[in-house]
Parts: structure tokens; sequence; C-alpha cells
């Protein structure tokens, strides 16, 4: 049983049995013991690709598809920083679930903070109560979806890219463009519904369980109250927090991929490689280089461990506010939550390509598929741009300018 | 009036009236006081170098030099958090300042950690009572200071370097090995002793008014009382304090160093620089390659503030357990500290460096001496070398041993 | 057809017709013909792994291998300078083959380096007649197999691991320990003879169609005169530039590496990538951040390859000095090698794994295996630690000594 | 004596003698004589400021004013690759001196290239004969000064900032925009005519011995044949060589500074500083952070060496063209010459400060100003945005578009 999946370098005392679920388990050990499962095939599964249906499964019978949603209407009640932990606990045992884990309570904040409550009360609830697991098709850079409106319907049709877990999901959040108005409608639809095609084809260098490949929508019929326009899509500096969260899950992803290679590589360079022959120490634990090497990737992780954290206790406390939140508060989220991505997205590149550097030339052999990690990183942190990212921090620091609040703001 | 001293970015309506001290004012608002009236002048010292008299002598009046000591004892009973935003704050102003004002709380600290309840009990009564100012004659790697024993006293001889703010002090932390046993005694003498020297010959390229220069000690009477072995240096757990203090004290220096020349650096970029002729933009403040170099500095320095304050609010809260501290609490520490100190001192460099390249041309002109933040921090820097903390990092990051206590870790 | 296998942006009128062979073909043309032929199926052989076959045998077909091996003995005279640029050009195409390609002739300067002249000559006119590629199992850090000496002959047992190109070799060579002074015997051996046997056992995430598997050795008789004895191994200065022209090649592949990386990048940036929306330019080639990246990219590669020629001329005027070659002259051959390797490497992976910023989100598609670039790169420059190779070139420029002959350096 | 000035690590033997002129010595050899000399004052003139009168006086004295002048015209006939090492040279010593004395000849080089040959014969063979020192005010950022056209003659009238070399010089390049059309006109005239004053107003924190203050011209009567508009600034490619010769004298300034910082930090690594405590080794040169760090220092210098030689080359490829020069030989150029300038820059700003990590405590003391390696190189490398340079790299990396040629590309 692998510790490093729990926390970095818990004691083992506090791990817990991967077999047994106890009573009283909260979120986080339920999350830590399905994440040493999870850990023992991440490798096969990264050959594989397709849909992690074993795993799946897993998330929606252990309770944590209702993490994030109230108590009052059937869930866990659990805030947004416990949520991300788990994000980030599952990531560090597989990236692709840590996402589409993630992105599900994404797509449950999205109808909260775009719709109506009598719209959120409800798919809350049959969220909790039927272990439904949210997926997404509301890539707003992708513009071929449009459309038309009927009578009390509306009609959508086209396609969308990098649909993150929408196979095998229960739900969708899709999109579309009115043809008129070019005004982008966004709505929550039962994945089987006639019309919405899920396609097989994600096939990428990472992230490669997440099946993030394209959604096709034919004449699909949306009803609209299925439709989020109470108060709708970046109406309120409150729903203006969507992107952010979004941004914050990302965050939390590339952190543990970070933590995960971090963990990979501490295995390898202690129990596996060698010391140079002309290092005059007797154990790779003594080596000056790779000790100095070992301090850097600490110091990184823990500067981003720290931003990341602060900025989900950020944002716990602007969700709190609600319709209250005004704009310079939501800015410090978004300027607390870019620079974590900032740093989160930094030191994990470094480690997941200088892990080798200190874990040997073994670490390379195809079979344990370390490269995955960096495999994964890269692909994510592709999301949108970093350097943009780092130009809305200029912009603040130097002029007191907040983020202009976009999809990706 | 410069709100740069006060917070970064505080709004003009939070800042203290440089000249009035209110009554009820928070030893941070004294400090930014404090720091308004010393930044105006920061430059100039610079260049001249040698003792701020007039501002040690603010500082005297201030009651600040009584923060760290507790009420009980006649002082202002702030924890070390706020001790050190002290620090940071008069470092903003003036480095020199920041060092020795830290220094000063140091000395106190060194008689409370090695000393027994009578000795620092009578020492912090009198400091807060009589303003005194500490300074520094501990240089541990100067081994040319040595002690003879005598009935009820000791005598001190030889000389001690890098001796920061004895100048002006009315008490000193002196050090000698014991010409026997080679043991390493620590002793609180009045600076005025007689057989004490303080030379004037600090002249370095940095931190110029701290007065780091030559102690000598000349057949010093130093009575039995007066020496700290009661536990004695690096005694035990809490003892071992001591130099994660004054590590901590260094971050917030260069913390504050950092963030000087961000500051400076930010007035230049917009009020002085011009958009380059081929930029295609009309302000510096829309020029890319200086909004992403503003946000690389600011991520930097959020991750430094993060760290540096996590390591205060750990230190304080071993402070708290007093002798009951155990070795790997004290480690946990140790390791907060060193990451911050890496981190201050890498953004620090960067900052220093890189702010002409978006201040402009103009911002190295020689009367604004804006190549000090430079100079003052990579003086300070080299107190002990950074590979040598990313190496005890590195070690808890690999191994899970903490690093061994000394005077420099 | 594409150019960026022949030249970084070489006129279209320069290039080699991929299909027919003229009569005159420089080395140099005729490895850019196959070049474009091997880039085709880059990627595809990349995810199938195994032995380049029908690559081995145009390589054969081509004459290449004898390239290096002097006209007086039937190659075609070419200089080192001149062999290092095919591995280049090949490299670009499929830095497999550029390994493998380089390794062959690696294995001939070994016979010239460290063998008499009777057994060079003999070996070089039959590698030049019968168009021998030859193949590696010496790794002097494998220390399994031993020998053990017979009247005329000597038995070979154990094993070697990391034997690049030993697969579909017509020679191998082949080293062991004697069994009682632990010698390092070096011999030529042919791959097909009774006893070696070569697995197919190399799987890593890199490299993929080298074949740097296992050599096993079950009491292969070796006769006393395929040993190289004389001079013997780093036996001389000259002798000594054996593991230069190793650490040479591997500079050449990894820097072939970082241009394909870069050749590909620009291929999608200019071709695939969108701008950000946020950019308020047109195209990427307008996006200020895209340009400064590839600045640097640029600036990097252009230090590399002036570092790396100016290491091969170096190397050339060595090999011409022969056994008059002093320590000092072999001491600035390998710190000029030294030198470009660390410059290969850091560019290289800078390129490789910063690409995808600059080339957008669809590169990282699974089909276009564009993360070979970074698995090949990071599994070939762990050969030996690049904080070592720092190291010497450290205690070159401090101390002005020069790099310990070994293997590696 | 100080080898470091003549070249790095140079045998003792190659000295030439400080003191003494020998009649065959090359100009390369003189001014490794001046370097010596230059050495010994360079911190305390760096102290003082203003003008190194008995410097410059050397340097006429020395006939290498005359350098770059051809000998049918009286001068020392050396190509561009011969007077850039002397700029290096002298700047090893004195980056001010390097500095001045380039511009000295890139202002040759401009009546060369923007004037007629009657115009340049002439002030060549004035400039070799009487040992004419030139000084720079053409700023063509600094839109000030204008002119008024009159019979065969024009008014210039106005201020030009950063008029390097110009004090004490025998005459000036200038410029003013027409008043009318607002063409720039660029005229050579004696320092010493009326209604031109020269203020002593320079004082910046680095290369403070340039004397790049302010030129004020007043009513200044400028005859027509001194104006160089035939062919006239940037009017052809060979004229658009002017630019490309400042930014290569820049990048032998900044590449001198960094060698200077080199070989002072190496002096005190190896005489001054001490092995840390905890290191295990005994001395400085063993220990294997130092040696990392002089690894880095002494790669980034020799790819920066390569950079700037091969820059130099193409410079005097170019210029032996003339006429016949092509605007992609001229790019061609452009670009050798801007990656160079970033390599110089990036190494030199890295050296400048992490010098004192190696170099130990003592080497920040005062009267060493070690400091001043930092601020020449910060000071000069603001000449033009870097950022801006590595975006034309870039472009050129990317779309094969050459540098637009102008004042600073």
């Amino acid at each position: 049983m692998n510790s490093s999946y729990v926390l970095p370098d818990a004691p083992a005392s506090l791990l817990p049995d991967a077999e047994t679920a106890s009573v009283n388990e909260t979120p986080l050990q339920i999350a830590q013991r399905l994440a040493i499962t999870f850990a023992l095939t991440a490798a096969e599964r990264d050959a594989r690709g397709g849909t992690p249906k074993a795993e799946r499964d897993a998330l929606r019978a252990s309770g944590l598809l209702a993490m994030s949603i109230p108590e009052a209407h059937g869930g866990l009640g659990a805030n947004w920083r416990q949520t991300l932990d788990v994000v980030r606990t599952l990531g560090r045992a597989d990236s692709s679930l840590g996402h589409v884990f993630g992105f599900h309570h994404l797509m449950l904040a999205t109808v909260r903070l775009f719709g109506s409550s009598a719209q959120w009360r409800a798919w809350f609830e049959q969220t909790a109560r039927r272990q439904w697991f949210w997926g997404n098709a509301l890539n707003p850079l992708d513009e071929r979806a449009v459309s038309h409106s009927h009578a009390d319907w509306r009609e959508f049709s086209g396609q969308k890219s990098f649909c993150s877990g929408a196979l095998d999901s229960e739900m969708l959040i899709a999109s579309a463009r009115d043809a008129e108005s070019g005004t982008l409608l966004i709505a929550a639809v039962p994945t089987g519904r006639t019309g919405i095609s899920v396609a097989e084809d994600w096939n990428n260098i990472g992230q490669r369980q997440t099946d993030s490949g394209t959604v096709t929508l034919e004449k699909v019929r949306v009803e609209n109250h299925e439709i989020l326009t109470d108060p709708g899509p970046l109406s309120t500096p409150f729903a203006c927090l969507r992107p952010l969260l979004a941004q914050l899950i990302l965050t939390n992803v590339y952190l543990s991929i970070g933590e995960s290679a971090f963990n990979d590589a501490r295995h390898y360079t202690l129990h596996e490689a060698r010391p140079w022959h002309t290092s005059g120490v007797q154990t790779t634990a003594a080596d000056p280089y790779i000790l100095g090497q070992y301090g850097e990737f600490w110091a990184g992780l823990e500067a981003a461990r720290l931003l990341t954290d602060r900025a989900a206790d950020r944002f716990d406390a602007a969700w709190t506010r609600a319709d209250a939140l005004t704009d310079a508060e939501r800015g410090d989220v978004a300027l607390a939550v870019a620079t974590a991505k900032v740093a989160a997205t930094e030191i994990g590149l470094t480690i997941c390509t200088r892990m080798f550097d200190v874990a040997g030339a073994r670490a390379t052999h195809g079979a344990l598929r370390l490269d995955r990690h960096w495999r994964n990183l890269r692909t994510h942190t592709l999301h949108d741009p970093l350097a943009y990212k780092l130009r809305e921090i200029g912009e603040w620091a130097l002029t007191q300018r907040y983020p202009t609040p976009s999809f990706y703001s």
C-alpha cells in the first residue's frame, strides 16, 4: 500500500485501508481509499486510454459525486477547499480521474451559478440521489454549435470538442450560440437525449482517460427550462466565479501531477538509482546534486501548495458571499487563482522533466510509463496559455486592473 | 507621502500620517509611520553609510524596541509574526533599519532561549524601561575571541566580525570560545563596558547603515551571571529556535527588499518609462513584455509572502510550546523557514536585477541609487549559502531527515 | 517533401529528391535523401518500437556505414565533422537512427583507437566491402560479464545492458572483466558467434528503435587477436579520444532532437494554432509571446550548434594528431565536447517541452506522437549525469584542471 | 600584473609587459598592455566618475584610435573582428573605456557608411594623423534637436542625451531633425565649434566614466559638406550595417563585463573564500555547488564568445561586400548580432549577480567595488530592450522575416 496517494509522507498509521470502507469515513478518507486502488492501474490505463468505467462507477458508489452538494439537497455539504483536496488526492493517483471528478463538480457549480434556484435544486437532488456523473460539452471557443428558437424549446445542433467526461455521463452541460443574436446559451440536458452522440475519439498524448472527445448535437430538443438564463452565464460577479472554479480545478490537477511525479521520483532515487561513479558517495541520497534538485522540487511544491490552498480559501469565502459578491472581491479570487495556476504549472513541468535526472535511467523503462506525468501535465496545461495568465497578473501588479471575466479568467 | 512603505498598494485613506502619532497606534501603524519618514532619506543614507543615529533614536522613542517583550515585563507583547511584519515594513523603507531592528529582537530572543528566567526577565524589563537597543557580536564562524576563566567572572578577548548593530547599542550579545574546552560561551554585556570597542569600519556594497563591522574585546570582564549557560546555546529543541529566528528575520528583510524594488519599478514604469518605438503600444503599461515581467514578479512575491508568513506562524506556534517543543516540531519550523528563505532570495534577486528592464534607462540615474536594492539584497543573502539551504530542504524531501540544528540551520 | 530534415530552412531548390539517388551525391546529400524517407515513418515506428530493419538496410545500401573509414581502406574518407553532420541529419528525421548510425562509427573508432593497425585495417576493409553494421556491447558500468583466459583465446561470459544497435548487427564491440585481474577487456567479434544472444528486450519511453537491450554472452570464444590490447582502452591521450567521440555523438543526437522539435513546432504554429482570443492579433505569427518564445528557442539552438560544431572541429584536429596528441590537447577537446553537450541538453529539453505552448493544443493529438521528441531526448540525456558534466567544466574554469579521462569524460 | 585583462587564463609567459611598449606590437598587444594599467585604477575611477582623461590620452598615444582606418588612409587597417577584440580587451579592464573606444570607431564607421568617399577619406586621414577621439551626439530617440536650412549651411539647435564620449572628444557625430521635413540629418562636426556645449552631467549607477551626458547645440553652424547625405543614414543595405556595428560593440562590451566578473570571482573563490562548515570539503575549489556554478558560468561564456565572434566574422564579410551587400546578407548579420547580444546579456547578468555566491561575503567589501560589474552591465544592457531583440529573432525563426533596419536593429 502506497502512502503517496494519500498525503505526501503521511505516517503509515494514518493510512486508510484500501479494502474496507469504514462507516464514518470523511470524504477525504474515502478519496484516499479509492486513490490507492486507482493508482495500482494508472499506468496500465494510461496505455489503454478510453473510459475508466470501473473507476467511474467506484466514484459513483462512493458518494463523492454529491460531495459539493449542500446537505439540504442530499449532498455531503463539503466546501470547495475540501472538494478540491479530493480532486488533488484522486489526481495524485490518476490525473484523468482527478480531472473528470473535478469537472463533474464544475458542472454542478455551473447550474448553481448560471441557473435559477428552481433549476439547481432539482438537479442537485437528483444527482445526489441517483449518483449522476456530469460531463462537459460547453467549450466556448468551439463555435460550431448553433441554436434555433421554437415555441417553448430550442434546437441545439453542431459539434463541441474537448468534452471531458461526456462519455459515460448521465448529464451534460452543453452550449450553443443563438443563430440570430449570437448569444451563448448553456443548458443542462440528459446525455441520453435523442440527437446527442458522444464520440469515443479522444486519443491524446496525455490525460488519456478523460474522454475529452467530440460531442455531436443533431437537432437536440432542449426545453427552455433546461437553459441557464437566470441569471445566465457570467452575468454577475457571483456567476463569474464559474471560470475561476474551472481554473482552480485545473490548478489542483496540475499540482497533483507534480506531487505524483515527485513521489515516483523519490521512490526510484531511494530504491533503484545508483550513485554516479565519480560522485564519491555511497548512496544517491548522499549525492549533493541530487539533494539540491530535491530541494528545488520541494521548495517549488510548497509554494504551489500554499498558493493553491489560499486560492481555494478565497474562493470559498467568495462563494459564501453569493449575490453580494463585488467585482473587486471576485477580482481578488481571480488573482489568487491565476497566481496558483502559474506556480503549479511551472513547478510541475520542472519536476516531470527533471525527475529522471534524479531517478536514474531505469526510470525510463517503458513498462513504468513514468513519462505519463509529463504527458498528462503538458496536455492539460495547454487549456489556456500561461503567457496570458501572467499578463493578467502583471496588469494587476502594475495598474491594479482586475482580470476581465471570461470563460478563461 | 508614499504608500508603498505601508502595504503594497494600500489605498491612500489607510495611510497613517507621517507626522503625527496617534495615541492608539498599533505597533504596525507606528512602524508604517516611521517607515514613511525613513524612506525619504534611504537613498541619501545609503550613499553616506555609517550609523543612522536619528532613525535609531526614532525607533527607541517609538517603543518598538520593546515590541517582542511580554507585557508582563513591560513590553508590547507582540508575537513573532507581528514583530516580523514590522521588520518587513521597516525593511521596505530601508533594509538596513529592518535588519538592525530585527537583530535587536533576535538578541532579546537569544537571552530568552539560552539564558535563565532570572537573566532574561531582568534584561527584558530594563530594555523596555530604558529603550535599549541591542547589538550583535556573536558571529560563531569567527573564532578569534577566546575566554579565560577567573573566580566568578571570565575574561573575553579577541575580535568579532560582522557585528550588525553593535555601534550605538546599549547592550551586546558577545561570544568567545573557552580557551581550554573550546565551548562556545555567549554573554549579554553593556556595550560601554571597559575593554569593548566597536569599530566604525563597515564599508560594504550594501546594507550600508547596519554598522556590521568589527567589535574588539580587550580583556573584557564578563560576570558569570552574564553568561547564558542555563540552558545554554542550542541545548534544547526550544533553544534551537534561535537560529531559526535569525533566518526568519533575514527572510523578512530579503522579502522587504524585493517588495521595495517592485514598488520602485512600478513607479518608474508608470511615470517615467516610454514604450519602445516598435512596440505598437502607447504606454508602457500596455506593453506585453512589461506586463509579462510584472506577472512573474508578482507571482514570485506572492509565493514568497505566503511561505514567509507560514514560517512565522509555525515559529510562533513552536515558541508557545517552549520547553515542550520536540525535535520534530522544531524541524518542521526549520523546513518552513528554509523554504521561505530560498523563495525570498530567488525572487528578490530577480526583481532587483530585472526591475530596470521594465523601469527604463532613466531609472539608472545615479541620484536615485535604485541599484541599492540589488546591493542590499546581494550583500545580505550571502549570510549563509543558498546551495546548502536547498540541500537541507532536499534531504528532508528525499529522506525525511530534519536539518541538523546549528547557528545557521 | 519536408525540408526540415535536410537543413533548417534550406530553400526548396536545394532539396535532394527523396526518390532518386544521383551518382555524385555527397554523403550529406545521401543522408538528406534518406532522412526524408525515414521521417515519414518516424512517428509510426516510435509507436511500434523494435528494429528498424528496412531503414538499417537502407543505411547499409547507402554506403554511409563506410563514411568514416579512410579511402585507403575502402571507405568514404569523411572526417568527423562530416560524419557527425550526417548523424545530426539522420537524427532530425529519427533520433533512433541517428543514434545507432553514430554508434556504428563509434565502434569503428574504438578498434582504431584501442587496437593495432593490423586489427583495424582488416575490420575497416571488411566493413566497407560488406556494408557491416556494428553494434555495442561494451557498457563499462555493467560489471556482470567476466573473462577467463585459455591458451590463445578467452572465454567471455555474462550480460551487458544498454547494447544499442546490437540486434541486426554484423559485428559487436563487447567487453568483460578479466576474472583474475579485473582488467577491462574489449573485443571485436561477429554478432553471430556461438554463445552470443541478443535479446529483443528494449522497451523504453524513448529512443524506441535503438534496440538498446541485453546481450548475453555464454562461454563465447574470443580469439586473442580479436581483443583490443594494443594500445588498449584509454591507454594514451589518443586512445582517450574514444569517450569524447561517444559524447560528441550523443551531443549531435540531442541537438538533432531539439532541431526536429523546433521544426515541428514551427509547422504547427504557422498552420494549426489559433491566436488567443485576448491577444488582439490575427495570427499566431504576430503574437508577442509566441515570437519571444521562438526567439529563445532560436538563440539557444544557435549557441548549441556553434558549440557542437566547434567541438567537432577540435576533435578532428586532435584525431589528426594521432599518437602525438598530448593530455592538454585532449583536455581541450574534452572541454569543448562537454560544453556543447550541456548546451544541447538544456535547449533541447526546453524546446521539447515548451514547443507545445506555441504549437497549440492540437499538437498533443496522440496520432502525431510529438511527445516523442521529449521522450527521445529525456531517455538519451540520462546516459551520464549532466550535473557531473557541469562539475567537470567548472573544475576547468576554476582551477584549470582537465577532466580525468574515463569512459564518460 | 593581472593576466585576466589579457585573455582568460593566458599563461604568464604570454603576458605583455605593462610598462614597455615594444616596436612590433600588434594592436591587440597594445590593448593588452594598456588594459593592465587601466585595470589597476578601474575601481577607483568607478567611484570617481567623470572623464578618464589620462586613459583617453593613453588611447590617443597608442595609435589604436586609428585601428579601424584603412592603411591607405593612415590607419592600422584592422578588420572589425580585430577591432572588437580590442574593445573586449579594454572592456575587461574597464567597461567604460571599452565602450567609448568602441563608439569612437562606430563614429568613424558612421561617416564611412552614411557619407561620401570625399567626406570619410578626409576625416579618416585627419583622425589617423592627429589621434582624434570621436564622440556621440546622435541619439535618434531624442527628438529635441532641430535643423533649419540656410544658403550653404544649416543651423542645428537643441539637445541630445546619452552622448557617450562627447566630453574630451575632437569630433562629434551629431543629429537633428529638419524643421520642415522631419528628415534626420547627421553631421560630423568639431566638438569645439561655437554653439556646442558638452555638459559634465553624467551620473549613473554604471558605465560611470563614459561621459554619456547631454550635448547642447545652440545655433550651431553646420556646413552642408559636413552633413552625411550621400548615401545618407540607413539608405542602403550597406549603410544599414551601422546599427549592427553599434549592437556588436555593445555585445562585446557586455561580454567583456561578464568575463571580467568571472575573472574576479575566480580570484576570490580561490584566494579568499572559505568552504562552508557543513560542506565536508577542505577548499572552496572542491565544493560541488561552487564547481557546478562555475560550470554554468563557463558554458554560458563559451556560447556567448562563439556567437559574438561569429557575428563579427559575418559583419566583416558583409563589410567587404560594400555596396553589393543585399538585404538578405545584411539580415543574416543582423540575426547573428542579435543572437550574440541576447547571449552576452543573459550570461553576463547571471555572472555579475551569482559571482558573489561563489566568491564569498568578503567580495562585497565596499573598497573592491565588485558590484560595479553588475552596475556597468545593467546600465549598458538597457540601451534597447532585450525583449524586442528576442522578438526579432523569433520573427526570423518562425517566419524567416529579417529584422527591419532601424537605428536599433
